[in-house]
């Protein structure tokens, strides 16, 4: 953060094009892919950058990410967005999924169930979120996450749904949805 | 967006100290805090900079906000990352239970659950998000919101509960949470 | 009800073998399947008995339940049982998602989101409860379902995400599951 | 279940008027007046009588109930109806709140999110279900609940959020709702 006057603030953020992470998406499995993300030779993607958060951990059926809330964050409130921890939770469960998934296999959320248990503040420091899934199946994954402070304690939990599809032969379109 | 290499990005945010709004916040009703912060008189908070989303219209019980995504906002799968939409969502009930409390009072989020009808991506252009409460109350209030294209097409769903209290005496510690 | 001493009660509750209905179930669009369910050519399942529902309107992506709540229904809290809400709400989503399948396609729900709006006692009497599809699709549908009072008073609603499947070439497995 | 046709079923549930157990109700804590309806000193709610739910174990945070499903608690699907899911799920996130509880308060649940992971049917005999404080607090307490089969496989989870409040002085209303 920066300041630029006795009120004003501003942070520039920085990502690789998501094209390059897009193209390895569709030849590797989600295990081999989130490997790489984790040892950054898989880029990560732009929304982790504005959140500030980092995977640090994955196994088949498990991710884990850090997670640094900046006053960027804030809501109107007085304390990190709800979003922050949306897009925590919406991204360890589905990577918990991911983690599952064959080379030629794709995933969508179908929807995601929030628990805000605690608020969020500066003053937690770095957060952590663990994803796990909790149900496999070849057509629907049911994953459940949650975020704790440094101190173990629960800050968020969520369950979500996920869809599985057969990502279609060309890599070129690797992000067709599965809901259409 | 600016280019800094051939799959380099960057963009730099920019957003007013938090304090600013919060100062007002204690003292305003939900509906003059909110008119406020559509007028400009209030600035918007951090993570509606992130979002690139601003509040359009409000009345009581009743909120809309634009959104404008970008590739900042994209995940792994080459579309908008689900959290976005979280954070729109959570934005719109939360501003729509806002909107009905008398000055003194608070409000925090106990869940969100969000349905993920469409993918959302770039093709999209801005984004509508609605935000109504469904059934107040003095204790707990329930919203619902929904996200729309340009065309008016459904993209996303959510309904939360949120915990109404009194916000306390002192204006200096306006976020003390509700739920501990 | 039927009083056999100072606090015990018992009720007898009937209902047709649900083979009976299930050998029509693949054989017929969800439409026709339901039309025949309100008309009484199709029984209604056991369950529909014990909670005291009947279909009554039926249209493509829309359906319309009665129910009668009785002490039968009552929790250890002196009212009725959230069971009851969810069971007409589950019931309505998924009704609805039926009335849009051809024949030969089977659907499971795969979660559901419960708000309970307000206390169901035995004063509000026949309940209404409405179910709608919110998005079709090939794979999942979502639909949304509410009870209400009868003066229209908002009682609890729902969402519901609801999985699509070919239910396979023989009536005499049409319930094989989705999520397998 | 009895034959009275080729195809028809009866079957007669019995329960205690629900006064007797609401009359204990505001003079016990959560604790001791689940102990109790374990014990048997305190009638069953009707509800549990109709979908065949005994309470075994209670401590304070942690319940579990055992459930034998019948044909008269099938769907038109030929399996068991989400409604059963979701009275249990229901029932043990609200009595892990309530065992929690002093005397003197009381609690509703706000809602319930309920994932179907696998089908219930007959063959599954009896299910155990289980309930579980996530967070306690004055205002909202969280829980989550899961549905066992007998070989330990979960069949569904939820999770809820459910409102605590001062039962008032007298023991004739206990059930004022919180929510209004």
């Amino acid at each position: 953060m920066d300041a630029t006057g006795p009120t004003e603030r501003e942070h520039t953020f920085s990502w690789v094009d998501p094209g390059v992470g897009l193209a390895q998406l569709p030849l590797l499995s989600g295990l081999d892919y989130l490997s790489g993300m984790r040892d950054g030779s898989i880029p990560r993607p732009p929304m982790a950058s504005l959140m500030n958060l980092a995977l640090i951990e994955v196994q088949h059926g498990r991710v884990a990410f850090e997670c640094q809330p900046a006053e960027a964050h804030y809501n109107p409130l007085g304390m990190v967005h709800g979003g922050l921890a949306c897009t925590l939770l919406d991204t360890v469960v589905g990577c918990a999924a991911h983690s599952t998934l064959a080379a030629g296999f794709g995933y969508t959320s179908i929807d995601l169930s929030v628990s805000y248990l605690r608020p969020i503040t500066l003053n937690h420091g770095v957060l952590r979120a663990e994803g796990a899934v909790v149900k496999s199946g070849s057509r629907v994954i049911f994953s459940e996450g949650r975020i704790l402070g440094p101190d173990g304690e629960l800050l968020a939990t969520a369950t979500s749904s996920l869809l599985v599809f057969a990502a279609g032969p060309s890599p070129s379109a690797p992000a067709k949805h599965a809901q259409e």
